[in-house]
């Protein structure tokens, strides 16, 4: 397998240019750790100082920086996006080859599937399903009924995905999602209890939306949840029923979001963040990590943050008790 | 099977009055989403402006609000629980059909099961366990030792039950639940380490409780671990060993109790919400979602909150500044 | 199987003192629920009125407070510790025996495993894997490539190691922990999406480490993760990308770090605290549960907190609409 690059080849890939088109690298890395064969880059002005000791050879770079290098580069108007271009060349090069679908996998009636798709061992897939090309599923992966999967998704170990979800192109669920679980909806009864509302919509994952581990994203009360293209979600955040997400937003770890709340389109949602039901969250919002947002945001392109400040814990002790004796709570 | 219901089966079995027995509908929806042959609901005044536009020829309504309904009606006290029920009834049809013990399943020694019971592949359940009837449990689950599971109970792909835990009738838990793991339990050493300290108790789950996907319910230190009849929890929901949580409590998704924590009745704790360790809360209690609780809530019937409301950003920027200086943290 | 143990011997395991060599014990347990023949533990003053009421005839107890005691006792320096010691003991006696290797388990090529490992059924091991002795592998574990684990570490069912990860001996992964995962890196394109950025680093897990149930310990995106010795991590903790946890560092339930947060020696996290990306904290900080950390905390041995004291709801609500009317949002 090819290993080494000719920076003329690199920079039609970035769409850049080259100081010289021959130079050949073998790998990508950070100024600091690279070799006289990477290929490194400067995508933020802290990094400067760094130049002068990198033992790199060529390096992505934008114009405004150039005065600050000597050596070879190739000009890009991205740096930061340039190396996850290569970087990802260089890694799809590593990547396991088709292993084809291990014996031991269970596939229900009226499944289609590629056979040349990659599915490891012990996983089972249900009834009526639809399976794309090119997709790798890993092992032990439940899959239930009237599941389809489009070309080139990965699906990784352990996850479970249940009846009437629909995945899209060029996905991926890390492991321990879980997709289309029963929404979290009960109706009280007359004695204090509570009586489950059944759950039957489904979920719908647009194209490149990736999902992260142990995340859970439950499927609809009637209508469906929706993740529309290019959502990036990272590891245990939850997706109530109903919950629509807009186009490439992108939702750190840990946030939480309540039933029924509608997310703009490249929103970015901050680790650890809430959004309550039924809310909705205009195109580009910006909410800082752990703020609870409990009202809808109207206004597109806000940045809003609602985090108590820490203090030492004995300057918070005074505050907390100053703060509950004014509401008289004690 | 029975796809069509009339008006006098479903006033039955939701104990309420029809306006014309013979009329027949084939499914439940939302007003919006209802057909001709549709039963709906009135669930809310909010919902009102609806009914002149829904399709639906027969609703579920109380008697307050019939004045805004012309056509027909079952008459109820709770068009919600009367929906629920409904629902359920209708949802029941489509239900899987009993598949029996898969051939790859591993069942330990002395355990008794039905052989009725439904047990998706590659499952394996451990020693001396106990199961009861019309059990359902999905693909890759593992159960340990000592474990028993009453009837109708359904366990989800990928869940981890581990020895020693106490399932009632009745209960669902979701993918990738956890119950019965260790309990987070060290004695500090006198090097700065920590020693384990075993925890040897179990874990009681009464009937009709609920688990989400990719919840963890520890075992106990000594004593057991018990959530009582009728708990509902979410996804994601962290609960340690030794809590108590009484009946028909519902926990949001995210919510996290520490160790030792006792939670009374028909409490209503919110998503992302925190229960400190050996904290009691009075029945009835309602704690908002993100609040932090530290300690006991002692009155019945409170609702609690302790939320920082959200700000544009540079407002907060301002606030913790001057908040933080008045302290005399930096 | 020994199960009763005579004072000289648990005094020699715990470098204590026993007041009478001979007498014996066969279980260990808290005052309350002691019988004639436990040995039970004396860790906190507040414990000191049941003393007079425990059925135990031999207790774990420090000098300082013999003299509410009148029987038999161990003296030890740290009751606690002792304790943890001596239950461990008792515990690992009633644990399972070797089970060997499952004919089920799929094991790669050039894999290196000892024969006496016990590994559960349908869990699947990648290629050049080098497993110690005594290990104990549940079931449905997925391994990846190139892993290795050290002597007697446990990991329970459902559990994902994903390539590249090294983990040290006497460590235990609690159900559905998921390790190696990729970091959460993406680099914005031109027409608002994201490109995904390889994540090509790995995970190293010293020695000691415990990590909990449905836990996430994300890969390096160049550069490793790195858990050092002796750290306890509860369950549904999120560790992202390249962070390093200094050793004994202790971090509780639903807490979560963000990229590269560099977290020192012995420190206490409490649950559901969160630390920002690219964040230092000192050796021994103690952080309160639930707070929020987005500034690097330089000095040793503070105790920092960041909570929003709960009120009762309605006057919660005041001063939300004071604070947010005083900040210009509404």
């Amino acid at each position: 397998m090819q290993k080494e690059f000719k920076c003329s080849e690199l920079a039609e890939l970035v769409n850049g240019k080259a100081s010289s088109d021959n130079i050949v690298v073998d790998n990508i890395s950070s100024l600091d750790s690279a070799t006289a064969s990477s290929i490194s880059f400067l995508s933020d002005v802290s990094y400067i100082p760094r130049l002068s000791k990198t033992k790199s050879k060529v390096i992505l770079i934008k114009k405004d920086d150039l005065r600050y290098w000597d050596k070879d580069y190739i000009l890009v108007k991205n740096p930061y996006l340039a190396f996850s271009k290569i970087a990802t060349l260089f890694s799809d090069l590593d990547k396991k080859m088709n292993t084809g679908i291990h014996e031991s996998v269970i596939i229900g009636q009226s499944t289609k599937l590629d056979e040349n798709n990659s599915i490891r061992p012990y996983s089972v897939i249900g009834d009526n399903c639809l399976l794309g090309k090119n997709i790798q599923i890993g092992s032990s992966v439940s899959i239930g009924n009237n599941v389809s999967i489009g070309n080139n998704s990965v699906i990784h170990s352990n996850v479970s995905i249940e009846d009437n979800v629909k995945i899209g192109d060029n996905c991926i669920l890390f492991s321990g999602a879980r997709i289309g679980t029963d929404g979290f909806g009960y109706a009280p009864d007359d004695n204090g209890g509570w009586s489950k509302i059944p759950q039957t919509g489904g979920v719908i994952i647009e194209d490149n939306v990736d999902i992260g581990a142990n995340t859970t994203i439950d499927c609809g009360a009637i209508d469906n949840t929706i993740i529309k293209a290019g959502v990036k979600i990272d590891n245990l955040v939850h997706i109530a029923h109903n919950c629509i997400i807009g186009e490439n937003t992108i939702i750190a770890a840990m946030a939480g979001l309540a039933g029924s709340s509608k997310i703009g389109k490249n929103c970015m949602i901050g680790g650890g963040a809430r959004i309550g039901p039924n809310i909705s969250i205009a195109d580009k919002t910006v909410i800082t990590p752990t703020t609870a947002i409990a009202r809808s945001i109207k206004k597109a392109g806000q940045r809003v943050t609602g985090v108590m400040p820490p203090l030492k814990h004995k300057d918070w002790l005074k505050f907390a008790v100053k703060f509950m004796i004014k509401k008289g709570m004690k």
